[in-house]
């Protein structure tokens, strides 16, 4: 269903995804095959690519897409690519399954590395487009996204995040590349400042509904669609806005109660704070925030003029808001 | 005795190395705690800093340098140590020593960020000074260092570099960036294309003639002096110069006995690779080839007029041709 839904969202574009699909499988190629074996790994894991989509709709709302649409779309890929690979520096065990023999024989090295050379060739294709103001929004957003994650890291150790916090960190994490993906789109086919600035600020909005979906989803997500387990935030010592809300509705003694069951680091302690969070409130609260923080996005595409791609972004909001994994 | 050649090598920009040393260290700040720290431990391990030195004799030599200059210096040092902290990711053992704290607590998920961090931060700076052309030219090596490393990685394994696969590991890992160094520098103070396009041909020599060196001190480096122990590269199956050429001087057979004696791994077969290499002319051939390539960046200088920064690019030549650690 969820697919079914996405492809109603990518009508009005089709035919763009497909070429943008042949466009970023030439941008990877290599002259260095291990690059090439890299890749074409990397190319069968290919996600819903929801980000080269966010592109080419923030393009076509202004009318048709350009061959600048088509390499910002390749460098938000790129881009995303090249983080979800260096992640795997920590996560390794997992992301690689099927693939144990890069993973088994070059392990660390090679995801930096790859990492690096996925980042710099995103770039060095914006730089030969001579896509200036794109590499201005892009290299923002990559400092802020390693800003965000290092700030997450920190605060984690202390377990004191707060709502603020955590709407920083994921501002900076998830809603700067997202924002970036549309302010990049709208920004290959029209000069219209204000119609840049309401693209990209729909687009952080959607980042930021998107975020505390996912957060939600660890507390009640269906294991076989969420693709993973329950709970993985809590045994992380992850504090996301459920947790965080649960915890301001109940006095500090019952508050650093929970805080001791999350730092013992026991199994069966995940579902006990899980019902803590239930019962204190916590995935309402989250829900509304994510639905008022949805309804911001839409607000933002009021400007532009009725179009199949305005209606595939409001619908895309609905589907985030919505989705099950 | 090296820092004081060193020392008299950066006369003609001493006053800019310290204006340098200012500006890169404001840069660094960021509002993330962690990051600062970081950082202090990062300026704490600041090395000869070569690489400003090398932008800012590249931009004196036209004349003055300009805050353009600057910007170019803090780019390619902060990428330099973007690439040092990836680094870390596979050497953290030895590397952070003195600083058991970072590494212990937070290990390569920080490494990996932080190096992204100061990567992006590099390139903001030059997409906010509007250096187009740094871009241009950073992105590209970003690039070709990260290939090179991943071509070193694959050939590695099977023991089979070549000379000319040598020299294009090399090209793309380490003489690019320098290379890179003296265009940026040039480029930030003329726009004679001649100029610049020669003191790049001289970086990129220089760069050669660098790691030639660095890999000869691998077989006959003073531990003392060199900081790491020698035939370090013997022990990781890295093949470099010497080795190749005194493989290439005697037959299959015997060649085949030596590639034995690396694979299996053992301590008391380094001495015994160390002892082949020293008899078959490996390290003569290397200083050969390091003077010849050293020559050729010299030449590349004929075309700027005399002056200090002049001289004392070419003493950084034989500087980087003599030096013992």
């Amino acid at each position: 269903m969820t697919n079914s839904k996405l492809s109603v969202i990518s009508k009005p574009i089709k035919n763009e995804l497909l070429q943008f699909s042949d466009i970023f499988k030439d941008s990877l190629k290599s002259k260095v095959p291990l690059v090439d074996l890299i890749t074409r790994y990397i190319m069968k894991q290919k996600g819903k690519r929801i980000r080269p989509l966010l592109v080419l709709l923030s393009g076509k709302i202004n009318g048709e897409v350009t061959e600048r649409t088509f390499r910002g779309a390749v460098l938000v890929e790129m881009l995303h690519t090249a983080t979800l690979v260096h992640d795997d520096v920590v996560d390794n065990s997992d992301k690689r399954r099927g693939f144990p023999s890069i993973n088994a024989i070059w392990k660390n090295k090679v995801s930096v590395l790859m990492g690096d050379y996925l980042l710099s060739k995103g770039l060095l294709i914006s730089v030969e487009g001579k896509d200036f103001d794109f590499l201005q929004t892009i290299t923002h957003t990559v400092k802020r996204i390693s800003e965000g994650e290092l700030l997450q890291i920190q605060k984690t150790k202390k377990l004191d995040i707060d709502e603020v916090t955590y709407f920083k960190i994921i501002s900076d994490k998830t809603a700067s590349l997202i924002g970036t993906c549309c302010e990049i789109g709208c920004l290959s086919t029209t000069e219209n400042a204000e119609r840049i600035s309401a693209m990209k600020k729909y687009g952080e909005y959607l980042g930021l509904a998107f975020q505390i979906r996912d957060d939600i989803l660890d507390f009640e997500g269906v294991t076989k669609l969420f693709g993973k387990p329950i709970g993985g935030d809590i045994k992380e010592k992850k504090m996301t806005l459920p947790l965080i809300h649960a915890l301001s509705n109940v006095d500090k003694s019952e508050a650093n109660k929970v805080k001791k069951l999350i730092k013992a680091d026991k199994k069966e302690n995940v579902a006990k704070v899980i019902d803590f969070v239930k019962q204190n409130r916590g995935l309402e609260y989250a829900k509304e925030r994510a639905t008022q923080i949805a309804e911001n996005a839409k607000s933002e595409l009021k400007i532009f003029p009725d179009s199949p791609s305005k209606e595939s972004l409001i619908n895309l909001v609905d589907f985030v808001l919505e989705r099950n994994s």
